[in-house]
């Protein structure tokens, strides 16, 4: 609830149109519904700009399909991510309708052709990051962005990604996903005037640690205009560019 | 064995009610029962307040089968934690009575309906922290204390915390269940009273690193009554939270 | 500001006893006090139980001045920690009756001789640890608690700690503060049916790494009623266990 | 060199308006100056939007002289972080008119005033993150952005956060500055529709272990529009909040 | 591309033999392949000596076939590492003739018998290390280097490596594969005047995590002519040996 | 080879009994047996006192029987250890007497009841941690010792560590084997005058690491006579246990 | 109190030579002496063979002074480790005769020259690490040993190592001193038969991250004879290296 | 002593041309001298084709003399690294001839004009990066190659580094220098064919954590060539990049 609205809730109460507990209760209660083990946050669309955003990761099929009905009522384009194709056929039971993006692994539930805008740009490394490039793009997608993949530009053949320089400098923000030494955010990070949003993937092996490596290499990036995401996290890179693209674009 | 009995049994040897050999054999074996794979401490309930409680993990079905009826000829109320389907079955084959909690992975073994007393609460951050959770409210719940279960409250939703601010403030000990980033037990220690009991969980992915980012997280509270017990030790939240409950009771 | 207080407010707002911006100032401005680099919380005594707790370290001294002369304003016994004789000097300049405890490095403000109740130990396991075994003692006694000390009792000498079992059977709460390899928690955890809360000092050297050892190993405490707080936070647990302390001895 | 630079300079070669060794030279050498100890980077401004910065930790005042001296001949504006007093001293020493921000340790060279749009707000969690907050805040509004403080706001007084909503709905980028357990920046980012950025702070002790939970914590947030900068880096996350500032107000 | 053909490549613009969109497009497609999936680097054999490798953990079967079925148009001795039987049948089925070293897990694609040249020795510590070695020694083979293998030689047998100290003396580099603690690069780099490239492996338990141990072993060797690559990174070392031998015998 | 077979065979050098290069063949050949994957160390037995043992992880099962064949010419009492019951069945294949104890998971091959001297003590806290004490105290009998199993002695019940004092006070070496804190190891340390090997076990869950908090503890122990092994090294301790009770009762 | 002692208490008490209460006293208060800030565990040397040992490091010099005094009332040959010459100082105004061995940073108190009897072996790897080696040499001679030092023998040049064989082969016990990648304790534990005790040293830089590179390489260690202690915990090598000589030559 | 001397050794034993026990003290002293504190070796010349290299870290000026004057009796160009002014000035009054080279911390004793032959590059990312890339610099020429240094040419302005692709195609080894991410390793070893040694620096702040993200960055290099030495150890780099080149120039 924001502002305005508690200010329109204390006029109510003055003008006592409203009773104090019914306010109390208002207060409290309006912004999520409580199904026991969860309290799904229908405000959120309002406060955040985009309905809550289903983990599929740790919660049972049961849980999953109970959050998609609840959410369903209320809101088109919702997104499941981390989505088993166990998970698919749990929400295709619900009869909702639903759309599966397998590399990303996401569902779309109640899927809604909106107006794409802008430019975001999402680069990879290696062939072995696109399951998280695509986490990025999907969910850019479903937000509302216009999204330009550019895959296997990795530094080690530094022409390959000079040649994609054109398409990067028409980007309003840019996920840049790479596991091992994670290289490539610093090295667009310096091409690019738009912000970059990192992604280390736990692509690689040994002293790459899961992820680590390329973790600690974003984070200590030489370009300025960098910031990075929780490793594997291409839906939070691909929600930040969204944000950022619509700021850029909403004019 | 506690002072008392100590000055007791010192007496007897003094009065000659004892023999030397004898005093020494009653210092030694009392207190436990030695069944060569384990001692079990049938003197832990009058030292700690409780009986001696199983951790499943890492032993064989046969072990856990020996402990539990050694254990069921003295206690009602026998936890069994981190305990598996297969451990449950096991227990039953000893034709004790006992009940399973799946979601906590806890037998009770000889459940007795003792007085719940007092008031816990149990919040969590998310639907996927429950296992855990439940960890803790079956635990409380069967050493003799009233829970109130609170979950799903995690703080990127901060309105469904503030909701709950009532039920927080009754009770003698709240238990913090979260796991990504933790930051739930920072909010709670400081909207409360009563101690604030931290489990971190292992709920998450990549930079959790398995439950190291929430553990850190609620070490380095700002709140000040905050203290913390291992990743996912539900039980020694629920334990901790049962001793000040009862301390705070008991009159 | 706590429910009650709510209500209150919503019930002068409806009869019209405080005007709609005037409720709004209130509502934001009321609990705490905004001096530019701080913004004082004078709400967190009837919130937590206790005035907001100057932790010094990062601060400058104009900083600790300014904030120590508004709190003075409102309470008596203010804690600053982490204080050193500077801190200590800085705020003699305050002409604010002060005390300064230099092995706990704790200055109390406005001390003010109030009851000391219930009982709380803190042992020690090494001289090397009395700093911070301090800082939790003389917390815990500013804040209205009787403390026990036990000082270097360490498990290398069994029969040190056994010979102090009759005081540690008489705690509401102990606090155990070791560094090294911390086993002291657990050797106390098992012999006392209060809540342990457990200090890892940064005492060691090598493969102590500043008190992780200490801390992993309190953390991992096969005794069940211990937790835990952060390495050399000897406020903190000083605090919980106050909290306990009075919880226990309240009626 | 952008690509449309590198398109003429190709044309010119075709027309024979430049010759082969000439044009090889250009390509080579015309967007950074070679000193020896540097390669001043005069070209990074069209490329990126910004002058070079000048990181002055690990550099002697001599090389930081020289290399203000050449920056100064093209750029108005030009920021010396991390400047310690004596960086500043050897800096006025070369006669370029400069301001000193102490608390945020930076140096603004030939500063220019210029004209300050949008909305950045710079949130701090305690008293001791200032520096680095500042450290944000006079990079963003050197660079051209409106900037609002709202400090000491931590998550163990919620209330304090909440009472700043007002503030924080207003911006187009959102920096949060926390240290100890980070957790004000999911918060936060619960209340925000604008892209938050992270700093974790090193302010803390012990298990803090110098900013890591605050990073873990901050990289794990449950809240989804949060990236993340490096350790004490008010540099880079008031530099990112520019660009996506100027992004939303650039029409 | 190299300096030489951008040389060229100016001259015939200069000249009129080549359009400015012509150039454009050279200067951007050339040296590589956009498979959607992948970019093939064809140009990397001229720029860095040897074709492109396949890592082919993380890749699908398909996209393995495709990329081998690009490269095997332009190269011979095609290298597909830490390849499962599964890869080895799926290279198979594209019809190219391939050899599959199964230890080593490598796929040599269009094997082609060429000389081999000079002396690389690889040294392993013990049996469990073989798989890394193997990768190591194949990958030298193919690329033209004669290979003297010396295996289970640890250091805690010194005389087993004494007796092979004739073998090593002949090297023109050497590799080291060791788990554990991998004192054995140290003990090599103290016998032998050529360099010594270190590869951990995670061989080992407990304290050696996964590898850690032996990399940190040998980065801080105390012999000079040690550099060490990634964990069980046996073909890296072997490609370096290979770049060393080359230029040692090129004459 | 020892000394004295050197000076032996340089002698027989001077005297013309043996060649140049035979006399180098010998220096360098004799005290090992290469069979292509392992060089086995005949000599060992000599140099350390007892036939090397093999470790089965990271062996297949072919690799196994060809080095048990070979020291089998030998040696009777072959270890071998971390042997699956696979393994054991390979062994068996060899057609050499051996058994198996399957918690230790050691073979013995060519077992021979050489006289138990002495007396080791093995000390475990859990019946979790059963299998490493087995792997200590199997391969101290089977390298000729007596040996007193005392398991479950955890220090959360001192008492029960008391009561076994005296068996304790009777040891040449005691072993001490824990997971979770680890904190037994000092405990005993402080109760004994013979060295104690500590062995900390993976045993535990959350920030027990796989063992680290019961390494670093053992590490910081703050009793005196301890010394640590690596983590659910049963072996190395069992082994060096046995070094000390030798070298203790060889007179 | 040993079992001995007890069991005269025992019968002193039956036999009513002593009272209820006096006996109380004797069983708590006999072993140590209560000195506030210390308690001194006399009892240690009937326990441990050896009189408590004083850890300098983090006590007061007052605190150090009256310690001394304590201790020097029953013992003589008292070892103060980490000791500064402040330290020194302060213990020469205790009028004690006293002994500084400045490069061990060790005080002797109230030297007693003992019969040095056994073999004990000091190796270290570099002339670095002499402070550690020296601590332990000096402890092990204070404690009545024959110490052997053998410096700078590290494994880079092996046969520097080698050429000390005989040395080492006489010993009883053989304490390894090594910092950067400490391989010396692998290779010595080849080449010997008595128990190796590794210490790690904190000498080294970068990856040796203040000894842990070498704590890891003798944790591991592939030489079946070695335990490890503390990074730069030289006394502690040295005071097990003496129990073993000691139980080796006590006939 | 290498295998030709050893059979010299041999044969002349044979002629009885020396004695059994002159030729076991020839074995054994021959190749290093035993100053007490340091075994110098002075054999190292022959078997690793260098005089031993005295790192100045943590050993006495009078030690530094010590081995200075001993290898001074037999080699020229002898490097003292880690050296402080005051390293420098002790070894002045040696009397030995010597040069400082400061920003290297490098003494060269003796300093003999060697002719410098092929081709080294040195490249290092930042100006802060430059005391580390000296000490490979001046190391390299010291032991006679000849070196181009390319200093300041980061990847965040990947141009600076294309200007320099001449310079790098020349080289027989690179040395690359960097700090922060590291990711100049990567890119540097896609441009070049020659064999890359990467030296992570410890510039850096926050989560560089003193060299850690640079090493983890270059050991999960994407590019082939790429192995790497310790943090800061620039000697280490620069010798074996000397060995290379003098392996690639030697005919």
């Amino acid at each position: 609830m924001d502002n305005d609205q508690l200010k329109t809730l204390i006029e109510k109460i003055q003008k006592g149109d409203i009773g104090v507990d019914a306010a109390m209760e208002i207060l409290k209660r309006l912004p999520f519904e409580d199904i026991g083990f969860a309290r799904i946050d229908h405000h959120r669309c309002i406060r955040n700009g985009a309905p809550e955003v289903i983990y599929c990761e740790g919660k049972t099929l049961f849980q999953i399909q109970e959050i998609v009905r609840r959410l369903a009522t209320y809101h088109p384009n919702i997104l499941a991510t981390r989505a088993s194709h166990a998970v698919y056929e749990a929400i295709q039971d619900t009869q909702l309708p639903c759309v599966y993006h397998d590399m990303a692994r996401i569902v779309v539930i109640q899927p809604d052709d909106i107006e794409k805008i802008g430019q975001i740009v999402v680069v990879s490394a290696g062939t072995s990051d696109m399951p998280v490039a695509e986490e990025a793009a999907v969910t850019a997608e479903t937000l509302g962005n216009q999204v330009k993949r550019l895959y296997d530009v990795g530094v080690a053949g530094i022409h390959r990604l000079l040649s994609v320089w054109d398409d990067l400098s028409h980007a309003n923000a840019t996920v840049v996903v790479a596991g091992m030494e994670g290289a490539l955010a610093s090295v667009v990070g310096g091409l690019v005037s738009c912000p970059v949003i990192g992604v280390p993937t736990s692509v690689g092996y040994g002293a790459s640690f899961g992820g680590i490596a390329a973790l600690l290499s974003m984070l200590n990036s030489c370009a300025s205009g960098v910031s990075v995401v929780n490793i594997d996290n291409g839906f939070g890179a691909g929600y930040q560019a969204s944000i950022i693209n619509h700021l850029a674009t909403r004019h």
